[in-house]
């Protein structure tokens, strides 16, 4: 099939750049616009990013080099080009990773939207608009089903917003998510992330803050990871999504030196039947859903890995496991407080970010709402 | 007054080292027995450490080299040496740093003790031995006074052993025990601790397991932080030291790339009366104990130092607080869980190991258990 | 064509699992044969290899993982165990990557290579034996060409002992090599390295040696990094390789905190005519040999990349290029003291090791020495 | 005596907060004048530094604050403040880490002057004015005695300007003079420096550049390596210093992943007669100068350490000997290719900033260019 041509906003910064590295070679999709600041405007991608070039994979001065790094960089502000780049099929939606004022980028994506062009978003400016679905393709793809009321809501013939959450949350969503599809409820969680630098973008965290160092807060990130679960898991009613009841989530945020990978401790409380550890095994070795039943191109051929050694996962031995895309579970054992403890490690600016955007852009598309 | 003479057994390794360090210029002790591995035996002590000096302070090499690195080392192993030492007015009571097997530091603490040469350890040996104390000079004091009884016990003269706990709890238990010396109750605790490599001597942690990375196991590590609380918060009864009952204790035990210090990320819970976020802040403002009320030459003038910076403590920049003898907290808040959070950070290898031992040692001294 | 059947020896190691790893699916090669230390011999290999994994690509514990991880490791000492496997089509030549010392690495290579298994190896055992060839296959391809000499030699019949040299001299031989070809030559050359803490395998480096701190000093590496070139760039005469009389080098070799990539900052002084650094760059850029004319499957495209930002090549960012197997070089500059300055930068475990390795087999290969 | 009250122009940068740190209870010096730029005018001290605080010592918001951390900062800009200032008694000279662009420094250093306020400079903007000082105190003490010549060439009552050169040359400045002043020539240097995180300020240098990473490139770092020395070593003539014609220097300056603590790597060859190893350790073990004999708060007892493990000199270990200011030495073996090679090690934010800055101070104080 002929590649869908996608966009990218705000593609010179850090999430932009893996949007990048991750489509160079995606069957489905082809970067053909890319847009940033309105410095970065006018020049080529490869120039515009220089000596800020910190994906994971590939390239811009080497021989892996992607072949949108030779694009001229647009304006995201004026929707216009991206208007004109549809019009001449190369733009058939975009990808937002924008890094403005929040109330700026809220805008901005709705003008896109309402221009036509959908926006499969990483920022965090409408994950609480109440029509937004906010999707983990593996926990609540069902919530895309909240699109074409959106698009009525607001009078958008083809455009529509559609956003992933915080990558603070991705290494234990789906874990908690297989608990919950499996029958038991879940109460009450207490979780402490050990993040990497590469979450705070670039320059983000000065050096001197972080060699032999840990920065025990990053802002608005425990804030986010305690509540942007309970809309993940809430239910589509009518034109909106209502938030679930449970469970409550206390979180500690840290920042580590570590440069990509995102690790969780959990302390996890259930409600009613406890499963065992055996058990909790069984459900997430053997947890599958709709991105894997329709074989989607970025999504793991298992979304939880389970690691039986002692002192994994770690961040920098299991964050690339299966394209960085699949969750690393280890140390699963009975919480001297609560019912279990467990770590989870994901990869922040692959499953927590862009990779995480395009397999949500990839269900999107699979469930027919792009092109 | 003449200086004490004291003892360091394991005197070669990273805590034996600190403690070279610590008392170099000590108002009240004097090193001058050391002791370590049989290979160590005959050697001047600067040279059977050599490369291995990872001392917070002072230098072995340079000009400020403490006196103690030109003692002859002898075999901790041979007790006679001690004796000998003691006779001739050299060693009055010794620190155990001994890393060996389990077993064999009990029984070779118990040989020097019923030599007659008291033993203040920070092995774990003894811990759990019921009539000896586990002190944190700021918080059971009182459990010293089990001396007398456990030299009945054993029918040792001038003998006895005093052990620390592990650094791990050092952080957050002064904390815990201003709130309880307050009058409140404590039910329930969630920690997450995220420990320096120091800790794991040296050559432990590799540099591959550390280098952007973390491990988030550490061996033995997650028992003794939920355990030796209950011992400490315990009383003597007779001739043993009772435990606690409360609070319930759940921890989470990383290995982070930090050199020293380790930081606890702590929800709380309380049972009945629940204090206010100030007035929280005001006990541990305010909290002093038996060592600052003796005016202990090793105690902090403030055992508690309160960060109000929204990102502090952080390990780099807290743990030399007050000689390394403070505990630096910050972040409190309201958990969503639990009733309050917090962030504590303690100087593993002063406060959490050789400092705190020397404090116990000046503790026992005022008390009048040693000498 | 049917896969050639390989084994490694001293597979459990660092440079053993980056061969396993490196290995999952080349298309020529096939590992059906590992052997390591007695003490995990008769253990299946993800077993024997347990936490230890450190290689770079592929794991052992997630979805992952290489085949070859299900082989049962033999006794590395016991040669009749790889003749046995040669029999049965497991093992048509083994890569070495033992790790003992050095006098019995020699004596077991030749007891290989007396029993027909030609050995390729990565230890520096039998680098400074007169007849194996040390070979770099973009440098001195030609050296290979001893083999027949060598056979004869030792009166063997099929086997043979082929060698890669140090990590330490990788990042900066090609160049070195691509301007001496191109009709320069070099005189003097002072480098200083800066070298990657998994060149020291695993334990390794303690971080307490590496966290916040380099080492300026490896053992044994400065001198290879200063004799290893002379025998590359020698010439084979009559059946024996004799030492090229220049450059003279001096290295200044360095421990930092980096996992992979070996750094050089390399002054350089000619002997005659001088090239400007636009003529060094051409000849750089455009540098082809042998692996690349042959198309070797592990060859990079181009075997020296030039990067033109002003702070490049670094090792995070630049050692994943082409496989790991390019070397990236940048910086070149006039030199305030000899004639120009540049710094390199390559993979110390994949083009410094098992990459180089392998590399290696495919030139013997193609060359017609390997079956 | 009255302690001297002094000022420090920059105060809220890495190197002011340094000076601050240092100063705390320095016997011939206080603090009592604090300026920084417009936005923090007005406010306390401990409040416009807030989390930026990196002093290596001492701490804003714990028990041992500095009591210059009460002061209200002024702006530098305006010279006013600090001529009433001076004027009652609260600013005899000013220290000045002003950190703006090069031609204001220049300019608002000589308003200062100008005003009557000496200024003791670490900034590099008049480190180039052909009758300005740049003293390193062990040296080129005597170049301070160009003062009155500077003064009457610009009509300069009691003001004049000092500076002090790049802290990547201090680790083998003073060892350089020390053979130069024993009576031997040295032609050609190459070094190479591993530089701490802390010489490029805070934020500087961001953590994804150098965790797992370093970078090979600091700005205008190697140009002043090299061109420095020429004017430490130079001689005062008339009313200038000429600079020296020999060594000829050629630098490479790599930023690492450590705090504090420039490491260089120094190949040196010397013209006539060549000192054996042991002459060298005899010269530079014996090396006292006049900062030593004055007996400076500030100076080390001994200016160079040497250093005889096989891996020392190292930044984490080596960079607090001696308050900071000596400079460790080790590796001193010959040359492959000049004739002698070694590794040293300095704190640059200690002996090549604000211990430098003081330690000059206490040079022109003794010498009677300060009150």
């Amino acid at each position: 099939m002929d590649k869908i041509p996608v966009g990218i906003l705000g593609a010179t910064g850090m999430v932009g750049q893996q949007y990048i590295a991750l489509l160079a070679n995606h069957p489905w999709f082809e970067v053909r616009y890319v847009a940033a600041s309105p410095r970065s405007a006018g020049k080529v991608y490869r120039a515009a990013v220089g000596g800020r070039w910190n994906a994971t994979r590939g390239d811009l001065g080497g021989s892996d080099s992607p072949a949108a790094a030779s694009l001229i960089v647009e304006d995201a502000n004026d929707v216009s080009k991206a208007i004109a780049a549809a019009k001449r099929g190369d733009c058939a939606f975009v990808f937002s990773a924008l890094d403005m004022g929040k109330d700026e980028i809220k805008a901005l994506e709705e003008s896109y939207a309402a221009a036509g062009i959908p926006v499969v978003s990483n920022a965090s400016a409408n994950r609480w608009t109440s029509d937004v679905p906010m999707l983990i393709a593996e926990v609540n793809p069902d919530h895309a089903d909240i699109i074409p009321a959106q698009k009525k809501n607001r009078n958008w013939d083809k455009g529509f917003i559609a956003v992933k959450p915080n990558c603070s949350i991705q290494s234990y969503m789906t874990p908690l998510w297989a608990l919950l599809r499996a029958g038991y409820r879940v109460e009450r969680i207490i979780v402490n992330t050990l993040q990497a630098v590469s979450g705070a973008g670039y320059p983000g965290v000065p050096s001197l803050d972080i060699v032999d160092n840990i920065v025990p807060y990053i802002e608005g990130e425990e804030e986010k990871t305690e509540l942007e679960p309970m809309k993940i898991l809430g239910t589509v009613q009518g034109n909106r999504i209502t938030n679930a009841a449970s469970p409550r989530i206390s979180a500690h945020c840290n920042r580590v030196p570590v440069v990509d990978g995102h690790t969780a401790c959990i302390s996890l409380e259930f409600g009613g039947e406890k499963p065992s550890i055996d058990e909790i095994k069984r459900i997430w070795t053997s947890f599958k859903a709709l991105p894997q039943e329709l074989d989607l191109p970025m999504a793991p051929l298992r979304p939880i890995i389970i690691r039986e050694e002692q002192d994994r996962p770690q961040p920098r031995k299991d964050r690339e496991v299966d394209k960085g895309m699949a969750v690393s579970v280890g140390r699963i054992r009975p919480c001297n407080v609560f019912d279990i403890r467990f770590v989870a490690v994901s990869h922040n600016t692959v499953r927590g970010a862009a990779g995480g955007g395009i397999l949500n852009a990839e269900l999107l598309k699979a469930k027919g709402y792009l092109g």
